[in-house]
């Protein structure tokens, strides 16, 4: 019996439950692990028994078979779980507490984390700065869908909860400080969203939902959320948004309608490169669609928060140019308003403790919002599957069975 | 019978409803107009028939003796009408519109207005930078407590609602607009609040309200309130604040009580320079109180937002300090703990669009939080009274019966 | 003899002096007007004598025939002057008042202008928000390089310098506040330059050149120019800029040369949609050249201020994409250096009052900077011609003979 | 012969140069040393070969006997060292490395860390946040006026310098990075300094010298200093600063003679408790003096930076406010002008890579604007008594003879 087990990509649309090493504080050679990352030494890490982790968006751009991801990769960048292990360098978090980790793994001593853009770290990956947890070309840093996973530099990057019982009781709802629920945010916030805002959200997967959470959260006085599938808008609807299906037009035309303006104040893309067309040619990829819509519906003067995926190259691409990553963009349309745009992985850190300080005292239910379900380990391969296929849900594996309600 | 009635101050405790002049697009000489805003040409006002006009607690400053405002001083800086007419310098504001008025009067022309800092605008008060309608020391503008009331740069300074209709259905709410929702929420913003703070509000009165509403509409987490008066309080409750009793005791106490920790992270003084003392010195005056408080009970590295009046010169003053303005403070305290400090009139052209639009899309209950109470102007003078006596209302004084609803 | 002459639009690569009329409060018809302009009354205008007027280069996409522009066209939005009239609406300017003016026209009543965005006026342009004078497309206000010129909403919008005198022996360095020192300032805070910085400039025209002088003000480390005209470079080199001439190859290069890394810390894109390629193909137009370029060159979690026009429509344009204003973009290298970018129209008015200041400190020296070079109005064809040649020199129009100097 | 000497606190206006224990990667037992940091462990640190460390004005409180500092306290939290010794949880700082060390000690692991604000680590000082080497009341880290130190949490800490001889060329520029230059830099950037501004700054010690330095690389249009010292006038004026010798009255009237309005945009209070009166009072102490005067001279709508010590006790205070730490503050005047006030230690490690890079590139020269001073440590003695009786200098100590130029 093996001691650890995980999720593993196996080649485009196959996904598998395999049995893994029991995690050191070491960062030992498997896929994916860059060679000056092999046999890295982690005193500052803690060993976690995961409570729960989730399928995140981005780790279909992967199996879909959209990136170099090599095969027996371990999958997993949305960790929640108790300390079971500490490094002897570790000093302020305790064997026992129950975590959240930022899928940004940061190390907490160069000039950006001292910054606070984590997002960036310039220690964690050879190749460039920022990285993550069982993703291609971020450092091979081992991923979190397993039942035990290693947090490096485990002070810096925890985020504690204060009561383990509160904790365990509101875990579907911690869960996402891991990963969308702050991307949604950091979208809503360098949208520019803020009390009173009209706001637009391109997509209604779970990060376009968060996005749509936070700025309800934010004090957004309209949140319109656009997309081509039925069951995610309707998602959208449940908790008072408005919604566009963009498969129907320009969805312009629409806010007109809801908004009396064709115009609103901030407009967030959570969508990325794997955008499709509006109208009558939804069907069909188009890389550079949405963020040409937002200038268009964007009122001069406002801001575009882009949270969702760009690459600097797409094997799979529709064309040349988005093989190599090119889009070709209306940047005229957005200099003639003054737009402001601002991209990248949110840098986790600065938003989790306000958000989970919400999540704690009921000010925002993020769980319900993206649909959360829970699913066991073993069942992940099918929850990829289901993903993949559009339902408007977030799967949350529980891979110890501790947070109950597995489906 | 008189063009134009309106409530004048007459001495301590003495507020009556006077016959008045019918305004024109002219500063005309009158109680309080500073000698050199004599005669002051307006071509860029406009003449609003007055919809809704508050009462508000500075105005009791003045009512309860405490500055120097001459007899027969037009009162009322809390305005909301239709324009009736418009001068031949006013563009874009048309007659019809349903506005409200900013509480601060402000030219548009000068730095400080081009930088938004409208509440310290150098065109409008010989005396110093900064203005108000019927406010002793504000160069004599004439108050708006009445039927009809003149407003200078109307361009500027109007906020024009965009439905004629929905704002006569929601005019409770929008008639905050003019002064204490945005100066609550400058409070609240200036203390730093965002999604996920703790904070705590020293005061229950009506910005002390307005206040906390907008730190829940800012995203906080906790928002506790206090003051001496239980009717306050209960009111803070009715929309979800927590509430301390600061005649029992030291704030700290019970904030440690319902946060687990004695501090918070951000913290409002909308009490101002009338403080009294905590625990069993509560019955007495003590300027100093909220803001040693306040420094006392806000986490290191915070702010404090100070909307609550202080004065220069108070002749009422409970000793020598207190009558020429000086505090005995605590710095130490707030230098320790890094805090920071805004002070000053909000500016509140800066919010009302936003806020607007939250009441607009049903985000904010102002009203209801503030307990909104309508009344007659002949009724005014009762007001007054009763609200001096600490109920927990916020008079909304109706000229011409328009609102509905009259108490 | 005419009561005003001006430089006028004849068609590509043609402009001349031509008899105007002489202006009134009013904007009247002619060339470029929009119909719903024509008539509009300026009671709140001034009339100026023009002191000095700058050559733009954005006025030479008008004059290269890129544009729509009609013949007939009044040129200049880069004006500083003398009031000699005032209409019925002017409270605060003052005829014999020196100022600068603005390159944006802006009304300083709609809710841009009250929240500090003049670039992105609301009422001044008919056909979208934001203006400037002789401008096609921009609602047709009379240009400035001629005699005398009508600034509407005078009291919004002009700059009065404190002392005539002082104004007059700094005309050169003045004249450069109504728009390129503003402009290039505006891309250097955007790009975020603050002390330390090290910072590349994409362009070393007179934008270029005046953005490499704020980057310097704001307290650069390292400033550096890149351009492939080596007379513009020396003019950099001049003021204690490095520069890279991008006609010998990639400057990321050149950077790690200069500063032993291959990444600045800012960016600024003064050149726009005009650009042309670096190194081999440095000769052919490429107007997405220089924001990839500026991609690959700014550090992880940088800024691109972009103050270079990008345009809409540019019917001389490379290619199809070119001629709708698309630019093929490399947007996942930004993405993955999760990088920020602010486009438009610098807002003068936000900076035109701090960069005054230090010009009559003498804490900056723009004019030599940029090169200034006095020229009378009859010479403003040949300057036009010579600016692009390409020379380094910032030609200055003194229409009334005043500044001295005029070559 | 003794492993290690350094400058100890012996009573009132007594220092001594003391043998001390070499020190380890634990806080041992000493004077001031705080019970709970006893015998902690500090695997994260490194041991520095002290190369420079200044002597701090805040020193001067303590040797002056107006704080409870213990006998034997270890003077110096100003410290530049080269590292001669890693703990085994100190990953990119190697030994070798020319460091500057923040005097604010800080683990960079909980949550203000996270966020920036170091000063207030809430992990280093069991009694607060916040934290210093060799100062009473902040943990006992043993001080750096030493031939060798221990920094805690070095990775975090540490500022290493780009190039060893490029260092030590410019060490005495880099030495002023551990404490006054941020110190005064985060002075003027919390009064609002920005290009153009007018400044005033209360107090020509090194301090008020750096806050003067850091306005003007800020691009401040005028600097203005006031002091009884008129040494440090001059020094002031070394480079540019214009001043104002406040023992010969208010300030507001020379600024008005110097700037032509009685005003500045910014102000920066670099006295702290200590202050003496202005005019004929100046011979006593007044410690409301600086904040209240401030207040008068600050425009509406401007901010004051408070980088000057306020304690919360004084045994040696004036009266019995003093003692507690009371202040009588005019804050009616600074309300009704709308001012904001940032108090506290600067959170070094939030400036001190810009800073680095100005002097590096040569963009600000701070060792001669303060008068550096080079003295062996055995001459430590006599350069505090020296610096006690106002000589306008900043002195330097060379432990180990490598800066060269010693007195």
């Amino acid at each position: 019996m093996a001691d650890n087990r995980g999720v593993t990509y196996q080649g485009p649309a196959r996904v598998e439950v395999s049995d893994l090493d029991y995690p050191g504080l070491v960062l030992r050679d498997g896929p994916g692990v860059h060679p000056d990352n092999v046999g890295r030494e982690c005193p500052h890490g803690v060993i976690l028994k995961v409570l729960t982790t989730n399928i995140c968006g981005s780790d279909q751009h992967m199996v879909r078979g959209r990136t170099t991801a090599p095969h027996g990769l371990v999958l997993g960048h949305e960790i929640t779980g108790e300390v079971v292990e500490t490094g002897p360098g570790v000093e302020f978090i305790k064997v026992g507490d129950v975590c959240s980790v930022p899928f940004n793994i940061a190390c907490g001593r160069c000039r950006n984390c001292k910054e606070g853009k984590t997002g960036i770290c310039l220690n964690v990956n050879p190749d460039r700065p920022g990285s993550a947890y069982g993703y291609v070309d971020m450092g091979g840093w081992v991923g979190g869908q397993a039942e035990y996973v290693m947090v490096p530099y485990a002070d810096w990057n925890l985020l504690r909860f204060p009561d383990r019982e509160q904790a365990l009781a509101k875990i579907l709802d911690l869960t996402m400080l891991s990963d969308i629920f702050p991307t949604g945010y950091h979208g809503a916030v360098t949208a520019g969203v803020r009390p009173g805002s009209t706001v637009y959200i391109a997509g209604a997967g779970p990060v376009g939902l968060a996005a749509a959470v936070s700025a309800q959260l934010l004090g957004a006085a309209a949140v319109i959320v656009g997309d081509l599938n039925a069951d995610r808008l309707a998602q959208a609807r449940s908790f008072g948004c408005e919604t566009i299906d963009v498969s129907q037009g320009d969805p312009q035309d629409r806010i007109e309608q809801i908004l009396g303006v064709p115009e609103v104040d901030a407009a967030v893309d959570a969508v990325g490169f794997e955008a499709r067309g509006h109208g009558a040619g939804a069907a069909k990829e188009a890389p550079a669609t949405v963020l040409n819509s937002l200038m268009s519906l964007t009122a001069a003067g406002g801001s575009i928060g882009i949270p969702g995926l760009y690459v600097t190259g797409d094997p799979g691409g529709v064309d040349e140019s988005a093989k190599v990553g090119s889009l070709s963009l209306s940047l005229g349309t957005g200099w003639a308003k003054s737009l402001s745009f601002t991209t990248g992985q949110c840098p986790v850190m600065r938003y989790h403790h306000g958000l989970m300080q919400a999540i704690l005292h009921d000010k925002v239910q993020i769980a319900k919002a993206v649909n959360a379900t829970v699913i066991s380990l073993d069942d992940a391969p099918a929850g990829y599957a289901e993903f993949d296929s559009g339902v408007a849900r977030k799967y949350v594996i529980d891979p110890h069975g501790v947070v109950g309600g597995v489906r």
